[in-house]
């Protein structure tokens, strides 16, 4: 059996004997098609080494470069497209489709790097004291490291690295062991596109890696996207090792449903929030907050059926909306909280366990799930599930469900379903919420705004992408400069000017 | 008789023999209170050299420190508020707290100049190629020169001197002659916070200073406030001369009424809107277009009552709503379009000239007036009344009346009622005007925006205070920076960066 | 012999009988090549009409589906870089390599335009009142033109439409009747790049057409670069219509030479500079200031031999410095100024009219020519030559350099040679100069940064490409909303917030 | 024996019995003049409770009314400087001179925060895909606190509240309890500039008071200023309970002076930016690094002279160059690192030990103490002395200097003296510190410009006031927004943008 590497230096590693190996599942057949390779902490060191030597020549090399590098990259991930999205779906089982758009976002933050020469621009004042001027300067950090999760093996990743290599510095992805190869395809393309070799690197593995990464002190920031435990932990190992850390973490999303809203349109962007890539987003809608009960009514008239009539499969034939979920594991954990929700006293509607797929497949298949009659106190409302289970909470006003949202401990998106610019309005200034939608299911900011959340979703203070991550992954240089002039000059300055 | 002079170099002028004047008349009691001289173009080029002579003093004074003079004039204006409220209710006759109103708009564009040092950031690139900087500078143009109108003698100068002074330039303020005494009074106070004599001088005068100043080759740049015509007379000319002008013109600004908005809400702005300050205001709304009969009848019903009870008076009093208009001609001409009105078979609701004020002051009152039936061949709707004077115009769909306001030559203001939020976004998008209003009847942007109107209602590309005043009051300077790397020092950049 | 038309709609238009047309050299051979139709002013109407119809639907083209256009627009500039050098090389005469270095400055601002989400953004404030937002968009003007010039026939049309269609508008392109067939490549190439027909014209002509798109009501904004007394007129009768204008003129580009410069690498630095596509550039150096009788004797050492080995031929064949000028009339005015240069005093040191080519090609060859003790009151000090035709003043001292520099009539770049800190910031921060350069002899800004002069360099108040190309090709519009709480809400905020 | 309390909610707290208290001092006279009393867990834990309570009015307040807060703020300091100089120098002891000057800095940053308006701007993305909008909020965070050091009891605050507080956070300052009583004073005049109660809270106390209000889970952020290893500290409590943390720690800083510079100008910075408030600033130079030894020698004999010359005495007289340090255990630890300089090989060229006010005053006084010949490994030179001791290090060339200064564990500021535009560039560009001054001393950023130096001397990525301020202390929040086209509109999109 295939046993993947890492990529150190512009090429993949030779597989070490009695090297520590993890499998890696295509869950559409429930079987394990590789292995991949778990870094121990000498080859992490060996990463960040290689990545450090590399950074001289990168910091120096200009963003105009830099950036032309990274268009090169844009037009190869478009050329490669079916190449990683087969490496998605195979991997970690969503349908054709879905593998698309989740690269179709990866290439607009690409796109968006491509802006390096903008995006890096100081702020010039001149004259802040009589023939004195000042300004600031971005260089990057160094090597910089990235802990992506499963869910989204291209798109997360490039949340990160092409905003760390536009502005200079070196990258290591310490990527999902549970996908590991697309990863690996997008640094066979970034060094085609022309990145000098060690600028970027993967290195496979499990917790050591991990570790490592956060114990090495030449990785001066780590990134990280995955649970909210997860990002806790890095968060503070890091911090304490004196990094710059931004810690994505878990998620509970709310979708506020208003009597006055499009409830046709509203089931519709709901079912494809909630169940699009099985709930296996941190965008994910997991909650609906029906306004009135007629609301809730109608609505999960319009949701039973569609939910009903999703079509699942292997994600790679076309035309399909779900597939399995990750692994069997999680399988059985979704199973436990849908029984916990019947235990808790939830109404289920629609019942995933009931699927075909789930019953004959070996694939780590369910159906959707809906509950009704869901309450704050249930295990279902307060967890982050991460499957295709879908919970309506029936409250009596807007305020109330503003108060619902505010009160649990995420805080990454919302949305709300209204036409009415008031309340559309007022939620979104009183919700507690990192990214909101107004009509929008998943309101994930465009390349050129920031990703993140509030409360207990993000650890940090900058965002993913978009301006915040040229802040991070750069270092602030601010210069103060006089020349006194030049002997004989004439002088127009007031005496004593401040 | 007095007779105001002009401010020059730190102080008023003296009054020369047989200068040529202008009377000034106290609108509300409709009597001449003293006159203005009238610049010849020697006494205009008399100010550009002092302007001129003062500037590279000025110009290498730190921005910081111009800064701290602007500081210093607010604490100034708000010390003096009530002589400059005096003035501007004595001379151009509007009422005590929409003269308050006025001085509060100037200040906030004194308080977005004291920024001047974060407004005049530059642009700093590190690295445009091997070993090269670039970075952008903003100094200022010079003397610049500010024609302001009567109605607001205050705001509009103040919309204009404090950014030019931030950034650096020496300025000529040509106020309208009708109401010139809170221009000198702005003076003093700028002499008083510090400013150095000759950086800001106030020229009294009529079309031969205007042409003085448009003609003079020191004169770099100008801002215009006015009508339409003048606007386009200023920007022909200035530009003929090769200087950058910027002419904000006419307005005709529409309110949309949707059967969905809040009706007594919108009856009640719309009154301050049309009646605040005469209607003379480039923002005033002059046009109401109902969507629907149901909704024109209703806020006729609601309008028609607020009009009979306006409290009309003279403004030195407290508590009333509106004054007389600016001059006899000006209510002549008013009176007449009410005429026009008529004539051309609009439905009278409301009739300003039987107010007992317009019939038995001396002062120059009229009523309120409101219009219904009107269409928009009429000339109560093609043409700038610029008095208070309201016209309704009635149609369907909001389609229609995005249509008719996108056919109007003028595009400064327009404002919406609903509360629909696709409603308000589809018709801001679709509505050709600079500022737009979703249920906010004055869409007067914030000073850290820009004041500016489409098509007739603006010449030039850059508006009237907030950031495009930075733009337009400064010249940009791009440098472009070499140092090579000192004898014997490291070389880390790749050979052949681009 | 071969019609070149128009490029209108998304095609090549048919060549009418009897229309006028105006002959195509190539200036290495002094042969006609083709013919190239003059538009009559119908002919631009219908361009207008077309760009105008494909308006609504390019506005409303997301900013990211346009960039999208842009990226591919430059792969392709980039695969057909050949076929566009070739286009340059054989009408305009200039060697292959600089012609290459042409494009490659055109590609600069297309990648920058690529940026289009991040440049359009507008600038957006919560709570400017309770409870209102106030925020401003940059929607595109509609149909806005560029005239461009023959010395440059790939890059400055690039220094335009680029920007312009990022930003929404619809774009009428006028070339130099004396070298159209690169713009007509690049409409193909644009076609080729997804771009919706008419959304990008190319215009042929002559004075006509240029009258015809100053006049016509729905163009909005014109770019020109060329002479300054065509700037000039452009500006006038642009403004006359009300349109924004941006019109860049003539220069007459100074290089500073210090007494502690490295003499080696500014002469070398100024071969380019001076002698570069024969001097036919902008930024060009024309003049060279030495400090001091010595530094002026030293650096003429080092140029005269390298002048004297310039290696002119056709640009078809690699490897050369210099071809062709544009035209034999050019060629003939050049050779007039030589003369006037010789009458009047100044000193011949390398004569460019006795080069073997000048003499015995058909082709517009002229070597280069080197004038020593010239003065600022000469005409080959005065005017722009445009020529292959370096000027030496010898002054005494940086102040009088600067002196100098700021009584001419343009103010479009200049340089400063040195290895003093202080030298060069007094010397840029006084010289009255749009680009200035420090050991950078042609400081053209970066593609982020905006290219414009300073005094008769440029009419208007906004520069090419940049920031400055968003804001001149992009409308202000504001918008200021006010959603009321709904019903029943709580409130938070003080009474009588501001 | 006075004892001061804590500012909560608008006003001085009473004195509890049995406080525990800590001496304040008053250092020129070696007098304890008053006591502190130090906050229990119980007290700050009030202290938050009022700030949170106080949040969400303070949270509505519009940002024009905030900034109004402190114009009216920025008067009261100027009014009230007097009293704020006395506070300062009684406790602190700095001269009266620099107290003001201290002062004046801290202005400087009310100054910046007036623009709130301009400086909380979010960014607005028209038409991210077709009908939808998205843009970024920046709200504020809630309770914050501030950990300030003894020597800035003013400025170093201001650095922090103005920010936070134009933000529209509520405030938590835990000033040092050496000089306690300046931050008494600000609170007062915030509450008179009109500051709502609650909104800034001041808390006495030492680390139980900083504990607490590192892990009180509503205190949202923390700023510190002081040495590093409470920094570190700091860092990762606060990281640890998922605060965002800015933690400004130690520095070393060095100032090169190479041959070319003017000696006389970079003895006389030096004497300011080492012994200036006794070098008991993180900015102070407290390391020469001359290259040559003809520079170091040169140097040494200008520095001398002066060293000896210091005017030492009380700060409340005029006119003095020094006072004393901050305590008789901080004089101890001084003199015990001149001592080890001894011991360690260092040569004493000024002995500050020698000083009559040291041996006759009852104050904490000693004079300047220069070293020569101090080497890398010494702890002089590896350790923050914080103290009037200046370190001369001699090395060969540019490279060696910078290759020093980037070995050191610091990374604060630092300068060069040089008339050379390359050394600077070359020093400014490798040299890894957070603040470069090029002839420039103490390269403290101005306001709009952020503070805050790499390695050892920061942990967080966000600096202290200025850009970085806004960022740190408010929260990206990003919306998306759909309106769907109403009913029966136009469409003018293209099916499919994307």
């Amino acid at each position: 059996m295939q046993i993947l590497g890492h990529f150190i230096h512009g090429d993949r590693t030779d597989i070490q004997e009695n090297v520590r190996t993890h499998p890696v599942y295509n869950p559409a057949l429930g079987t394990e098609v590789r292995r991949v390779a778990l870094a121990s902490r000498e080859d992490v060191n060996e990463a960040v080494q290689i990545a450090q030597e590399a950074f001289p020549a990168w910091r120096d090399t200009t963003p105009l470069k830099r950036a032309r590098i990274l268009f090169r990259f844009k037009e190869l991930l478009e050329a490669n497209a079916d190449r990683l999205v087969r490496a998605i779906v195979e991997e970690h089982g969503k349908v054709w489709e879905d593998a698309q758009g989740e690269l179709g976002r990866g290439i607009e933050v690409v796109e968006y790097a491509c802006g390096a020469l903008e995006l890096l621009k100081g702020e010039h004042n001149r004259n802040v004291g009589p023939g004195i001027d000042s300004w600031s300067e971005f260089p990057p950090l160094g090597v910089v490291a990235g802990i992506t999760p499963f869910n989204f093996p291209v798109m997360v990743p490039m949340w990160m690295f092409p905003m760390a290599l536009a502005c200079g510095n070196c990258f290591i992805l310490k990527p999902s062991e549970k996908d590991p190869s697309a990863a690996l395809i997008l640094a066979e393309l970034l060094r085609e596109a022309g990145l000098p070799d060690g600028v970027f690197n993967v290195v496979n593995g499990d917790k050591e890696a991990v570790d490592a990464l956060l114990d090495h002190p030449d990785v001066q920031a780590i990134s990280f996207v995955g649970s909210t435990p997860i990002a806790e932990y890095i968060y503070q190992r890091g911090s304490a090792q004196g990094k710059r850390v931004q810690a994505l973490g878990g998620a509970k999303n709310h979708a506020v449903v208003m009597p006055d809203a499009d409830l046709d349109a509203a089931a519709s962007a709901l079912m494809g929030a909630a169940f699009g890539s099985c709930g296996e987003r941190c965008m994910a809608i997991s909650v609906v907050v029906a306004i009135g009960n007629a609301t809730a009514d109608a609505l999960i008239e319009r949701l039973q059926p569609q939910i009903e009539a999703l079509r699942i499969g292997q994600g790679s034939r076309r035309g399909l909306d779900m597939g399995p979920v990750i692994s069997a594991e999680h399988k059985q954990k979704i199973i436990s909280y849908i029984q916990a929700g019947e235990t808790e006293g939830a109404e289920l509607i629609c019942d995933g366990r009931q699927h075909p797929m789930q019953k004959e497949s070996e694939g780590f298949f369910l159906g959707g799930t809906l509950f009704d009659q869901v309450t704050a106190d249930m295990r279902i409302y307060r967890e982050e599930i991460f499957g295709p289970v879908l919970c309506v909470v029936r409250v009596s006003h807007l305020e109330e469900a503003i108060a619902l949202i505010n009160a649990h401990e995420f805080g990454n998106g919302t949305c709300i379903f209204t036409q009415s610019g008031s309340q559309a309005h007022y939620f979104s200034d009183r919700v507690q919420i990192g990214m909101v939608g107004i009509n929008v299911p998943l309101p994930v900011p465009v390349a050129c705004q920031s990703f993140g959340g509030w409360k207990r979703s993000l650890f940090g203070d900058l965002y993913a992408y978009g301006p915040d991550a040229v802040r991070f992954y750069t270092r602030r240089k601010t210069l103060t400069q006089r020349w006194a002039p030049p002997a004989g000059s004439a002088q127009f300055a007031f005496p004593g000017n401040g």
